[in-house]
């Protein structure tokens, strides 16, 4: 089960990427021979590229890395990587807390690895893993057969604190797993918030899970979760609650046909299976890879895209410039008081805006 | 019918206001005896709190201009108003085009004028005015009462461009109608996109309108607008349509019921009326005095003001920051051409924007 990647050291590597090897006699070197800070972007490149899972690794390592030298290196890693990026298939994965999201990824991901062959990424978007300390794929151990098979990399989310930051890694990596060759990539995010619109917004094929008879059709109506979904699948269709999914699915089958046709020209189908006898997946999959074809001969996928990247530049001209005005010492120290005037209605607040922009 | 307030003319004012008064020889001023500018604020503020809604009518204009100088004069008045404001009940009023807004909200400000006396100030937020020439409100004639009512005071959505703009200038009229007496404020907004969030978080009871057997329900839900009514009414109740609206307002109690108990702790209620023949709309004012009764009693009238201030604060900062950045020249010029770079993937959404940041 080792995976033949895994094994490629760093002295392979360097080999390849030609850069010279640092003097032995430096005693923190030569402590440090096979630490990661040693490597150059060229280094983190050419590993990649080689499809080098360990390098690969490491360099996510530094893309979720707040220390400005790992950011700078981390970036240039990304630029260089970008032209061998975007030939996978990437799919987002969402469903509230208890829908299986963990048994059906694994079940989901072995299945396309022997239906289709290739090499499968499983990444996520938890804004809520500092705080509980990765609570979505945290554990690879609830993936039990993807996480030993050689072609499958498992990355949890990075806890980076916003969503727009841990959205940013997700996005990242992604074109680092591309570069290093995974063809096909997952990305599990929770049910709740806006962490469903930021996979959305990176993904080809949005999947939304759901369960018979828990209200959860409302739920995702309600949000404009369904609205987002290309493709909706009932787990837990097995034993007495088959009928209950089958009346579900018709349920979701009514009420997507009451949405505007998605700009796509795709109706989103709705299906059932069982994450946890193995049932229904290839019609799952058979559904999606359907979908993907569609898209392709009608120039939506590429399309879809192009709008994402678009999306994704102004999402992070925005975020930086709070972070920018938020982290001027000026500005922090003002605003507390500012938001107790503007509370109290001491001060309009359009007024206190503008004392504080002028701060900064 | 002549409002009394209409005919107190600028000389009257300009003795209460002790502004001493401009030489008649200057031919300029002789000619613009009367013109707006030579108002300071001290004779806006007085104007307002006097409750002269000629003077009024002037302060909105200089709130809604983009001239610096306008807008120097506009937020001193607006601060000096800000301690008289606040004592009113604000109404947010929605629902799609066709359901009839203009005509009940015409009904809805005579009922309430006659039921419960004071003074009522109609105001509206639509961004999409600016194209449209004034879509809602921009008529004052489809309000045929109140336009000639003399305790009213009419006001057309601002036409400032981006919906942040729009809402920005109706949240600061409202302060400046408040200061004049105004007790009871009606915002109305067109049912699409975010104007609906814009009005929610400026008013103290969000009503809904909406129609009988129109797919308005799903739509509604759909867009989390249902989440944001305090009551739904359904109108066109009359005729043949009686039994429609009756089945739709079950269908929508049914809905509310499956949505969480909302933080004021109040069940939103659905009602039926005709704003057309007149039915039905004591209750619905009825159930609308009994919430803010409600509301005052248990502290979320105040608590939800204060939320929204400070939501004002940060949302104004938000598009400040977006607005300095995207008019900073060097930003502007280079802004095409980095975009064109993501759509074709030529650079990533996240390198463009730094360098574009880079320029401001």
């Amino acid at each position: 089960m080792e995976h033949p990647e895994n094994s490629a050291d760093y002295k392979g590597l360097t080999v390849n990427s030609g850069v010279e090897q640092p003097s032995i006699v430096n005693p923190y070197l030569t402590r440090n021979r096979f630490a990661r800070r040693r490597l150059t972007a060229s280094d983190y490149v050419e590993g990649i590229l080689a499809g080098n899972v360990t390098i690969l690794g490491q360099a996510v390592t530094l893309v979720e890395s707040t220390n400005p030298a790992h950011q700078a290196i981390a970036q240039e890693v990304i630029e260089r990587c970008l032209p061998y990026s975007g030939k996978s298939v990437r799919i987002g994965i969402s469903g509230v807390p208890g829908a299986g999201k963990s048994t059906s990824i694994d079940e989901f991901g072995i299945h396309v690895l022997r239906e289709r062959g290739g090499r499968l990424a499983v990444l996520a978007i938890d804004p809520s893993s500092e705080k509980t300390k990765g609570s979505i794929l945290g554990d690879k151990t609830r993936m039990e057969k993807l996480s030993t098979h050689p072609d499958s990399f498992i990355r949890p989310s990075p806890s980076a604190g916003s969503l727009g930051g841990v959205a940013r890694k997700t996005r990242e990596t992604i074109i680092l797993c591309e570069a290093a060759g995974f063809d096909k990539i997952f990305v599990e995010t929770v049910g709740v918030g806006q962490s469903e619109t930021a996979c959305h917004s990176m993904v080809d094929f949005f999947l939304l899970i759901q369960l018979a008879g828990t209200g959860d059709e409302l739920q995702g109506i309600k949000r404009g979760i369904m609205e987002m979904a290309d493709g909706i699948v009932i787990n837990k269709c097995d034993g007495d609650n088959v009928e209950a999914c089958h009346l579900a699915a018709r349920q979701f089958a009514n009420a997507l046909h009451l949405f505007p046709m998605p700009e796509s020209g795709w109706l989103p189908r709705v299906l059932c299976y069982s994450g946890f006898y193995g049932t229904g997946i290839k019609e799952v999959w058979d559904m999606i890879f359907e979908y993907v074809d569609f898209a392709r001969s009608n120039g939506y996928f590429d399309h879809r895209r192009s709008q994402q990247a678009r999306y994704w530049m102004y999402e992070s001209i925005h975020e930086q410039l709070r972070s920018r005005f938020y982290n001027t010492p000026a500005v922090a120290e003002a605003l507390p008081l500012a938001e107790q005037n503007v509370l109290a209605g001491r001060l309009t607040p359009f007024a206190a805006a503008k004392r504080l922009l002028s701060l900064q």
